[in-house]
């Protein structure tokens, strides 16, 4: 019965947890402002003096920006690490903020009591369940949960860029049998999910020139090609009929649905009718034949991100445009190569372009996607342990955005991660107003109890 | 030999002429300006002033914009309206003009004498040859030469707003045999031309909605509509490979191009790779197995002047857009109607809107094309006079852009017109440093002259 008291523990002293966890919330670490590099040092300095007092062998470590922390544990037991970020997006429009955004404050909302702060869900709150289940364990066994080393960033709101620089140079030290993140959401309110499959992307941006200048489309009107049509030519063949994309070898590389996922989606029961029609949409609009959560998290995607072209201001101008462009994202799956597909896309383009045009690409960013296997225990560890603590059963399931940690943690140090969260969809993460449901915090550090105590099963 | 006596007045007295032209222009009638409300009525004083000089019956004639100037003369013969507009062009950007705009001066240049000055081209120039065409033709013959209504506009460069209240409240007044336009150019350097068609146009803004917010790619591409993807969707649909335009009945009213017409323009000898090279192209981008001239002139179009969708700044936001937009417009000829053109279009996006999307039409304008019936023995003979004068033989020519006016004088008044003008492609109207040839204007007036005498032949 080691674990109800881990469990009691945690209940015992959910105020006091609630309380650090304010103390982290007040500090401004805004890491993309300059004016809050002091801020983000002393988030740093802050975890490393909580986690020291745990017991980790805890460091701040310098990078060319913000710090990284590391802290260790020694013990018995799979070796696991923590990641997370102290980091927070910035606040503005501070105005929609009913209250300030650093003063974090317990409120009581209609369904249930939420703390809210800029970083209560992203991700202080989230790192925090790991470092409170930590510290409840520690409380009940005298020592913390096996080999774990923890690793928190300062950069991932501003792009991570001393990230992997960071990872290459310490790899020994950061390598474990699994990692587990903790940046991600519950699949519903009382629905767990471990996240096992990240989309990746690949982003271009195209200009084909016509004209050498805008022209008069009475004087060249039929007469001068027009860069507009050509481009919406372009991309309007990206996609057949049935919403399948037809760039050459654009499926190379994309799984076919293993039967047990479809079998575990598919009772997942996802409410698509209310997904979409929280965006003012009804119709799931990807392949025909796929399941709707297929479109989100198993197929890629070609979309349009913008597009610009001529006269776009009040009133109207009969401009033949001398110039078209687009922002155009490729979201990944499976092994899909980013950069056979760049290359495929920059030859899709080419080969449509009518003598008198030219295009200029410029490159937007190429991440892999992430597909975790599966078949190391700790995956139905976990998964057990979060069907424990919810009132529904855990899910594997995908993530339709792009989180490049996962994929470095499996290019760079071999790792497969376990992305496991607690927030919920209306957290407001880089809005005004983000909240935490106390709910999430709780049950998240009595869900990494429960994990931890699989995992050393 | 009476006509020689005309052309030798008008060679002698071109300095008295050019000082006339001179004193106009000073006047800064820019009519989109309410500063320069003042302007404008006294550049229809001075016109009205100078045309009561030659014996006219002029006056100026209000309206709730700027004053219309119509001045009649009595006489046997056919009864012609010349029409011109006495108002100009804004002249900003004015750092970019080497000398004031409304400080006329005649400069030496490599390719001969020009008049510079906002309006010298722009129709102070043109409208003054047929003035002092009129002038010489009285010094001469005692009388004007036959009856005549002038009618000078000034309000074309601001949208001509009381021109078709003041016609249809005055048609009777306004009403000739045929009409005189002189607001267009030369077809080269040596070539004058009679304008016989004009492409008509129809402008439509388009928006289509989609989610009813800019959604994150990750989250819901795959399963939210993109309005991007179908707006270009949309746009590409309207031309097929050959160039042709596939609105259902878009051709309807389209006429075959007449054989003598297409003998003449296969004999101009129109240098289509020094039109394009202008402007940084090569290949004539119409529909398949039409002459290049066909393209600009009698050939109907379908142009994206501008489109726009999701984030168009720097760098890159995967933002699935709420909304995408485009401005689209029709340049028309022959019988095209400019209202079923627009229900057709409607028609066609309305049809390829999936369920989820919405879509808000803003028309701009419509206007059918212009074609004379060259029947009226006027156009042989206006033909005639123009070989006469120039060093090579005039030609029947089409205009892609669209002369509303002329429409106007066939719906309204029942009048074909001849659109005859000298500018030139390098006069710069619209745009700072406009100028007008000497030998436009002086042979501008020789041509009239011309046209005159060979109309009372």
């Amino acid at each position: 019965m080691t674990l109800a008291s881990v469990l009691d523990h945690i209940d015992t002293n959910l105020d006091a947890a609630l309380n650090r966890l304010t103390d982290l919330l007040k500090i401004q670490s805004i890491s993309t402002d300059p004016a809050h590099k002091d801020d983000c040092d002393a988030a740093a300095d802050w975890l490393v003096a909580d986690l020291a007092g745990l017991g980790f062998q805890a460091e701040k470590r310098p990078t060319p920006g913000h710090p990284m922390v590391v802290a260790k544990s020694d013990g018995a037991g799979p070796h696991v690490l923590f990641y997370g970020h102290y980091d927070v997006q910035p606040v503005d429009p501070l105005e929609l903020w009913d209250r300030p955004p650093f003063e974090p404050r317990i409120e009581q909302t209609a369904t249930g009591p939420v703390i809210r702060a800029r970083g209560a869900s992203d991700d202080k709150g989230q790192l925090m369940t790991f470092v409170e289940a930590c510290r409840a364990w520690k409380a009940v066994h005298g020592t913390l949960p096996g080999p774990i080393t923890i690793f928190f960033e300062g950069e991932e709101e501003s792009g991570s860029p001393s990230l992997v620089p960071f990872m290459e140079a310490n790899a020994p030290e950061l390598t474990a049998d699994i990692a587990l993140i903790c940046d991600t959401g519950l699949f519903a309110d009382r629905v767990p999910a471990i996240v096992t499959q990240l989309r990746g992307l690949v982003g271009e941006e195209i200009t084909i020139t016509g004209p050498d200048k805008d022209l008069h489309s009475g004087m060249f009107g039929g007469i001068a090609i027009n860069p507009a049509r050509v481009l919406t030519r372009i991309l309007a063949d990206l996609h057949d009929d049935t919403g399948r994309i037809t760039l050459p070898g654009f499926y190379d590389g994309v799984p076919p649905l293993p039967d047990d996922l479809r079998a575990q989606w598919e009772g997942l029961d996802f409410d698509h009718a209310a997904f979409l029609g929280g965006v003012g949409l009804s119709v799931p609009a990807g392949e025909t034949g796929k399941m709707p959560v297929e479109m989100i998290w198993s197929e890629p995607t070609c979309e349009i991100n913008g597009m610009w072209s001529g006269y776009t201001g009040a009133g109207f101008k009969t401009v033949l445009p001398s110039k078209a462009s687009a922002k155009v994202s490729f979201r990944l799956v499976g092994q899909q190569d980013p950069d056979r597909i760049r290359a495929a896309f920059h030859d899709f383009v080419t080969a449509r372009l009518p003598e008198d045009c030219t295009v200029d690409f410029a490159p937007h960013g190429a991440s892999p996607a992430s597909q975790m296997s599966t078949d190391h225990p700790a995956f139905e560890q976990a998964r057990a342990a979060l069907s424990d603590e919810w009132p529904d059963a855990a899910a594997f399931v995908g993530c339709g955005g792009s989180i490049p940690i996962a994929g470095y943690f499996k290019t760079l140090l071999g790792m497969d991660s376990m992305l496991i969260g607690f927030a919920k969809d209306d957290d407001q993460i880089h809005s005004p107003n983000e909240k935490y449901d106390v709910e999430s915090f709780h049950k998240g550090i009595r869900s990494w109890a429960r994990i931890l105590d699989r995992l050393n099963g």
